[in-house]
C-alpha cells in the first residue's frame, strides 16, 4: 500500500481512525498530542467549512475528516514539500472531495481574501518566540516550533481575514503565551470564549492551553475542566484514551 | 474580650493565626476562601510595604500581618462603617504599628499619589459586572460582589498609581473575567507573571484565578499547579488544610 505513496525518509502512520493514515518525515517534526487534542477540542458542526493554518503534515484536517461532518477542510502550509506530502496523504486516504492543502504563506492576506469565508479556523502554530534559544532557521523542526515564518499576531490576523461573522477559532498554545494570545485575539475582535488547560498530570502546572475564540463574540470566558494527560501511575487518563480511540 | 470591641450585629472571628481576630457583620459579606487564598498566594518580602484595595473587613491585611514580615500594610475601603470596623479589629489585635485602614475611594488617584509607593498591592475586588443580575445597589453584599463603586480597570489603575517600579500586584478574580484582567493589566503595564487556577475539586472547571502581576515586568506568564479546594470525598485537600493552618 505504501509503495505508491511514500518517498524515502517518510513513514506512514495509522491514525486508528476510520482507516486514515498520515505520511510523516522520519527526521522532521512529527505530530504530537497537541494536534490530537486540538482536533478533538474543535466543535465542528455538520457541513462546516474549515481552514487549518500551519497545517504541516495535515494531521488536523485528517483527524477532522474522520471525526466530523465538515463539508470542506483546507490546510495552508508554507513549506512546499510538506504540502506535497500532505496532498499525497489526501490521495492515499481518498478524501480529495473534502480535504485539500495549498502551499501559501498565511501572511498573504490578499490571497486569503480570495477564499470563501469559513465557519472554523484551526491552528497549532509554532509556540516559541523567534529569538528563544539557538535554532537553525532552515530546519523543519525549528519552523514548526519557532515563530520563524509567522508570529502569533500573523496567525490571528489570518484567521480574522477568513472567518465568517461569529465563526470559531480553535488554537492550542503554550500557557506562557496565553496572555499574548488573549490580548492579540481581542485586538482583532476574535473574543476568547472557552478555555481548557492541559496538564501532564494531576498537581502539575499546565503545559498546553486549548482556546476557542469567536469572531466578533461578546465578552465572557468560560473554562472547562482540566485535561490531564497522565494518571499518577504514569498511564494515560481515560479522557486521553477516549480521544485516541483506545 | 469582645465586649469593648463589638457592636450589635457583629461577630468576632478567630483567624487561627497567631491569635488574630477579625470583626465581621453577621448579615453582610463575610470573608471567604478567596481572601485566604489570595493572602497566601501573595509573596511578601521582609519589610515590604503593602496596600490592600477593596479591603472590606480587613481580612487580607490581618492574614498578612500574621504570615509575613511586611513592615506596613494599609487597607483602602470605600464603605465608611467597614473602615471603622476594620480599625477596631486593628485595636483588638494590637497591630496599630503595622496595619491601618483608611476610608477612601480607590478612584481618587490624587489621594493615591500622595502615598509613598508600595512594594505590593493586593486586591480581592468585586467580581461581577455592574449590570449582571438584579441587585440592591446599597447592600453591602452587592457592593462587595458587584462593580458598583469600582470596575476592574479602576482597580488596576489604582495599583499602577501606587506601585514601585517592578512592584507586585496580587489579585484573585473569576476565571470568566480572566481575559479582561489580563488585557487591562497589560494596558497599564502591570504584566501578568504568574497564575494559579483554583478548582472546587479535581475534574471541575476552575472557579477562581490567582494572578500575580509585576509593574513594568517583561512578557512571560508562568503557571503554577492547580489548587484543588476539595478532594473527591468532599474533604478539604492537604493544600487547603495547610493554608488554613489545620
Amino acid at each position: 500500500m505504501d509503495g505508491d505513496f511514500l518517498k524515502e525518509g517518510e513513514t506512514l502512520d495509522d491514525l486508528q481512525l476510520k482507516g486514515l493514515y498520515v505520511i510523516q518525515k522520519k527526521d522532521a517534526f512529527r505530530f504530537g498530542v497537541d494536534a490530537v487534542l486540538l482536533a478533538n477540542f474543535a466543535d465542528i458542526k455538520r457541513n462546516a467549512s474549515v481552514l487549518d493554518l500551519c497545517s504541516g503534515t495535515g494531521i488536523i484536517p485528517f483527524i477532522l475528516v474522520g471525526k466530523t461532518s465538515a463539508s470542506k477542510i483546507m490546510g495552508i502550509e508554507i513549506q512546499e514539500d510538506m504540502v506535497e506530502m500532505a496532498n499525497r496523504s489526501v490521495q492515499l486516504n481518498n478524501v480529495q472531495e473534502k480535504v485539500e492543502f495549498v502551499h501559501k504563506d498565511l501572511k498573504d492576506l490578499e490571497y486569503l481574501k480570495t477564499l470563501p469565508k469559513v465557519d472554523v479556523v484551526t491552528v497549532n502554530p509554532p509556540y516559541k518566540l523567534k529569538n528563544s534559544g539557538i535554532i537553525n532557521l532552515k530546519s523543519k523542526d525549528a519552523i514548526a516550533r519557532h515563530e520563524i515564518f509567522c508570529e502569533l499576531e500573523d496567525v490571528v490576523k489570518a484567521a480574522k481575514t477568513v472567518l465568517k461573522d461569529n465563526g470559531k477559532f480553535y488554537m492550542i498554545h503554550r500557557p506562557d503565551r496565553f496572555a499574548d494570545a488573549i490580548c492579540i485575539m481581542r485586538k482583532y475582535k476574535i473574543e476568547p470564549k472557552f478555555v481548557r488547560m492541559v496538564h501532564p498530570s494531576l498537581n502539575k502546572a499546565p503545559n498546553m492551553v486549548l482556546i476557542e475564540g469567536q469572531n466578533n463574540g461578546g465578552h465572557f470566558l468560560k473554562w472547562g475542566a482540566p485535561i490531564y494527560v497522565h494518571q499518577l501511575d504514569g498511564n494515560y487518563t481515560d479522557e486521553i484514551n477516549r480521544i485516541y480511540g483506545r
